[in-house]
């Protein structure tokens, strides 16, 4: 469905209550008092048989009575009330109904189909739903409080509302709110999700890509419900150059686990969440801080160019403390080069320190406040400075002090990112002139909001926008028609290994050279054909561990060796299972000396196919040293998939070898990214490993695919 | 000295103030005003030749012209007037001072010089002294504000102080110091070292504790300069129960640049700086929040046993949120077991969630607080369950409310450590009957001061605090004799690998077996002897690269070999330099297969000998999997050095290995760091590398050792 048709939610020009009501304490008087006290645009109607007016609004004994047309309708019902409130929406040509009665899908079985009947009913008559199981809808610019939270009423609200938020938790998604605007950020939209029944996480997403008041989409993710959707509305949004932040829970397994139940959604693992946002350029932040400052730091409408930062300070611990906080989340602290220094010592006293951080000393906070002015002006002039952080500023310049216009003048002149983070004192730590900083794209930010972290996530937004389209670069591999392979997934739960081979080389993946042999003669022939050294194993789905079944040998040179490794082979794997089926012995040539790559992929319950890269040994064993991507991938993806790997130092040549050739790895990377995609429906674990890999190329010498349990006779998802 | 001897900056009875002044801007006027307004307990004495009063204070002339006694000094001199203000003290018999000037040590070598003429008449004279470059001493228990700074007298105080604090960084220290009134944390001690001339750091430590006043000590740290007094301290802090909490600054290489150039003093690599911490059971902690948070927690009288965490909630997204939280300080956030869930259950409606974090939903918040009391019932009757944390709280449970009695007395009952900790929201968040809560054991904590991590420390703490004895088993090794190796690192820069495996021998640390032939004669003799197969290399301490000069055979296994490779060996050595002092060529016995470690030892400019472990090749290369602890060792800090290292899984025995031997890597550890300190002035580095160790045992197979550059000829530091 269209993003259009969420319009009615957001901007009715009529909102009907159900289950209005006159009693203080009712969820249907709170409903009504909200409208009421934020000045909501449009008309509210009352709807209770009971009562004629409530708060000065005319009552309607029922939705029907109405005699103007309504928008938007406000269940304030108990769950068996709704389905009949929802079929005279469907009467009165009602568009859109918020529902926040509990005892739905979050209950099991029973509120599920009670749930279903609704969304089916709802979808029947063209109406949209938010809930059930939610707190509501909230549009700040025209006053349409759509919940019951009085909490929400209770904080003011700043004129620039420019920032979005949805959120699957209702409870955490009002803290949120407050929390913003106390801290002076107030959302434009607000909406609670609830179970999602009909307008799912990324709908609400999707209508804030396309709404012109929207600048930056934030919200609060507990399962992806829509990945694909997600993935492919991440692209549009870097199109609008709009950021996408989202606090995503449940990083622990405790977490996760309990973000499983409360949404009833998968959680699926984080690691896997992390990559997908990486991939896809959505910002993942850890806490609603986080979503507060990196938005006032986006207001400012300026992008940080890089990650080179510089502190001025007015006290030594506050520069050094952060510097450490930038460098923990990824800036750099880079030294001045000598110009800067040399200018920014012709303005300080000899005891203030003009290396990065620049420390003005106790001077500029207490009799020379003018200190601030001459390094920002050095600064600008230095090309290497990306971002200027100001841990102090003089309190006392007013908006219209000389001092503070002329600081303003310098920052408007340059691109340069710069803010002002304050130590968090009550009263005492935000200057006077705060309005017309932040106006001029300079905010001022306490600390207790984590700025510098709020920093390093934009300047990491910032090179995702930039690379936005290296990031969807697609590649399609159009010169492999699609093998022909499915035939083989149908034999067995798990292929031998000449069958998986045989998928790895149709998808163009380079196998070691191997030919199953069925008899002696026929191994001899085939080994004199691969050329010596070579490898035996025996060729079984039903054999997995072929060394404790003593049914390999290696670095056979000769025609004797290798029938007799042949026989050896044949013997040991029958005894070791009577009724293995065995398609022959594998004669596979040796392949050279080289790193150890692994290249996988596997299933994930939320995300489909998602390929992992690695080396082998105890980079995976003791260091987890792995990265993922969901399919399919970019080039982007795959080059960074190698990059990311603490060992790719030894890729790239590292104790005394040759560096690999990576875009060969990339290579393959992509084609195993083709080949699961392909093969989505029937490929539930695919592993390559070793591949072989030296500078002059590489070859896998092992593989293993597992054909998933419940196959659907679906056609493939590729042309 | 003995910290007694800094009893007059803490307790005086009597405070002269040399230049004091009546002008108001002047810090000789903040000085006698913060007194007046501090309520200070003695008598004080504003001294300045052209006024009567200042204040209604009468003013003296001089010092000498005070009729009685005077404890302590504070001096709002600047520094040319300093050194004759000094003199006057010593002869008024004034026991201590506060100088608050700049313009010593911190401006290069002229200030230097001052300061050490000021230090050392001071000494002379038996005078402490604070500072100079420093913001003073409060004492808030008899209102003894020795500072200028105004903003420490603005925030208010509360009843409880117990927390001593001590800071390198004066602007930080006083933010500190505010930002915990501000949340409700008055310390006892504020105290600003500045540079440092006479009272140290660590003095201070000292003092508070043996002050039975203090309770808790807390500091900020940029560079230790007294680590071996540090240490013996921390030992003393654990005896005493008093945890030593240390915000130490300069974690990044900005950072901690920054930070050696602001003290003056070095400052040492962060990662050694964390086994320091480790190892002496100082609590490091990353900023000022974590001092509150830590302290709040502590003062509860409380300690935790253990890292199993249960989490109330009320609302599902925080209850998450907070799941993740303690999981990422390394909580332990454990399912709950069936006899527990089951009883909570009893009590809650159906659609809460009795598992870990325990979800009681909105209606516990509005509607129902009393399902805040059956869970924590169950919860302390469960033994594996160590803490207890609610992120909500009834807020209207007044003092006085039945319900807020009985959870008080349930949590009474119990030695389970129990806090709240709430959303951070201006005026909504914080439980009406909060002082009840904590007066009872039962802080209440806002999340942005990170409560969690708090408690995260306050586990580690405890930890350290059960195992104080083992911490300081100290490991003598008594039955090793001082050996007499000294006279070896007289006779190079370098010690050839043969003297430096006679050295380590001499220490019983297990080497190759090896002897070192100048013939070809006495090669083969000492191959026969040491048995085949053998490796033969150079043994100069000129040749580094033993591989590149080509000067290095191995796996030689008749006589024949090892006489054509003697021949070879000299060969290469004389062409690659050919004035290399040349001891011979060392016949080794091959070692069998096992896993490479290494043991190395390095001068660490703070902290002298420290002593380094990690796996071989990769582990060290790319992982950087490196553990260390400062030298001396005890038992504890060798088996935790070789716990903590990730590769410790390979030595455990994975990979279908053996596990091998670790108790004798815990004694070479322990012999290596013995090696050291007796050698401390001779030794710069010490490689042991590899080490190899298996199943049976372990053997050095290499050994390096760099002399100092600046050799003092003392005596060794021990017998």
């Amino acid at each position: 469905m269209s993003h259009e048709t969420l319009d009615p939610l957001f901007n009715p020009r009529s909102v009907a209550i159900l289950g209005a009501s006159g009693k203080r304490n009712k969820l249907g008087y709170l409903q009504v008092k909200a409208l009421i006290d934020g000045k909501f645009t449009g008309t509210v109607y009352p709807i209770n048989p009971k009562t004629e007016e409530i708060e000065g609004l005319t009552c309607y004994p029922s939705l029907l009575d109405i005699p103007n047309p309504v928008d938007l309708a406000i269940f304030c019902l108990s769950a068996e009330n709704v389905y009949k409130g929802l079929e005279d929406c469907a009467k009165k040509g009602v568009k859109a109904a918020i529902i926040f009665a509990s005892g739905y899908s979050e209950t099991g079985e029973d509120g599920e189909q009670k749930q279903r009947l609704l969304t089916d009913f709802a979808n029947k008559h063209g109406i949209r739903l938010i809930g059930p199981n939610c707190v509501g809808l909230v549009n700040t610019t025209n006053g349409l409080f759509g919940t019951f939270s009085p909490a929400i009423l209770a904080v003011p609200l700043n004129e620039q509302r420019a920032v979005g938020y949805v959120s699957q938790s209702g409870a955490f998604g009002v803290l949120t709110y407050m929390a913003a605007a106390q801290n002076g950020l107030s959302f434009n939209y607000f909406v609670s999700v609830g179970n999602e029944m009909d307008t799912e996480f990324s709908d609400v997403i999707e209508y804030m890509i396309h709404d012109p008041k929207t600048k930056i989409i934030t919200g609060y993710l507990e399962g992806a419900k829509n990945p694909q959707k997600l993935r492919s509305l991440a692209k549009e949004a870097l199109d609008y150059n709009k950021p996408i932040v989202l606090m995503k829970a449940g990083r622990s397994s405790a977490g996760s686990r309990a973000a499983a139940s409360h949404t009833g959604s998968m959680a699926g693992s984080d690691k896997i969440y992390d990559s997908f946002f990486q991939q896809t350029g959505i910002v993942r932040v850890d806490d609603y801080e986080d979503i507060i400052s990196f938005s006032k730091l986006f207001l400012s409408n300026k992008l940080p160019s890089g990650k080179n930062t510089v502190i001025i300070t007015s006290s030594g611990g506050r520069g050094i403390n952060e510097a450490d906080r930038c460098e923990a989340y990824g800036l750099n602290i880079i030294p001045l080069k000598e110009k800067t220094t040399t200018e920014i010592k012709r303005h300080i006293p000899t005891f203030a320190s003009a290396s990065n951080p620049i420390d003005l000393t106790a001077a500029a906070s207490v009799s020379n406040p003018e200190l601030f002015i001459a390094p920002l002006r050095a600064l600008i002039e230095d090309p290497d400075v990306d971002n200027i952080v100001l841990t102090e500023f003089p309190l006392n310049w007013t908006d219209d002090h000389p001092l503070l216009q002329e600081f303003i003048e310098i920052s408007r002149q340059s691109n340069k990112f710069i803010f002002i983070t304050t130590f968090p004192l009550e009263g005492m730590s935000i200057p006077k002139g705060i309005k017309s900083l932040e106006n001029n794209g300079i905010p001022v930010i306490p600390g207790h909001l984590n700025p510098i972290k709020g920093l390093a996530k934009l300047v990491e937004y910032s090179e995702q926008n930039r690379k936005n389209q290296r990031i969807y670069q697609s590649e399609e591999l159009d010169y492999l028609q699609k093998p022909d392979v499915q035939y083989l997934f149908t034999t067995n739960e798990r292929l031998s290994e000449s069958q998986a081979s045989h998928i790895l080389e149709s998808y163009g993946i380079p196998a070691a050279n191997r030919r199953v042999a069925t008899t002696k003669e026929e191994a001899v022939h085939f080994a004199n054909e691969i050329g010596y050294p070579v490898a035996l194993k025996i060729d079984s789905p039903d054999i997995l561990h072929k060394t404790e079944a003593d049914a390999i040998r290696l670095n056979l040179s000769s025609e004797l060796d290798v029938e007799q490794a042949f026989t050896e082979i044949y013997e040991n794997a029958t005894s070791y299972k009577k009724d293995a089926h065995i398609n022959g012995v594998s004669i596979q040539e040796m392949l050279p000396e080289g790193i150890e790559i692994i290249i996988g992929a596997t299933n994930d319950p939320v995300f489909g196919p998602v390929i992992m890269f690695g080396l082998g040994g105890i980079f995976v064993e003791v260091f987890q040293d792995i990265s993922f991507r969901v399919a399919p991938l970019t080039r982007l993806d795959a080059i960074e998939m190698i990059e990311e790997i603490q060992g790719n130092s030894i890729l790239k040549g590292a104790r005394g070898k040759a560096a690999v050739n990576a875009d060969q790895i990339v290579d393959v990377l992509l084609q195993v990214s083709t080949l699961v995609m392909d093969n989505s429906e029937w490929i539930e674990e695919l592993d390559i490993n070793p591949i072989i890999v030296n500078e002059n190329g590489l070859k896998a010498a092992d593989a293993m695919i597992v054909v998933r349990n419940n196959i659907q006779q679906t056609t493939s998802v590729r042309g």
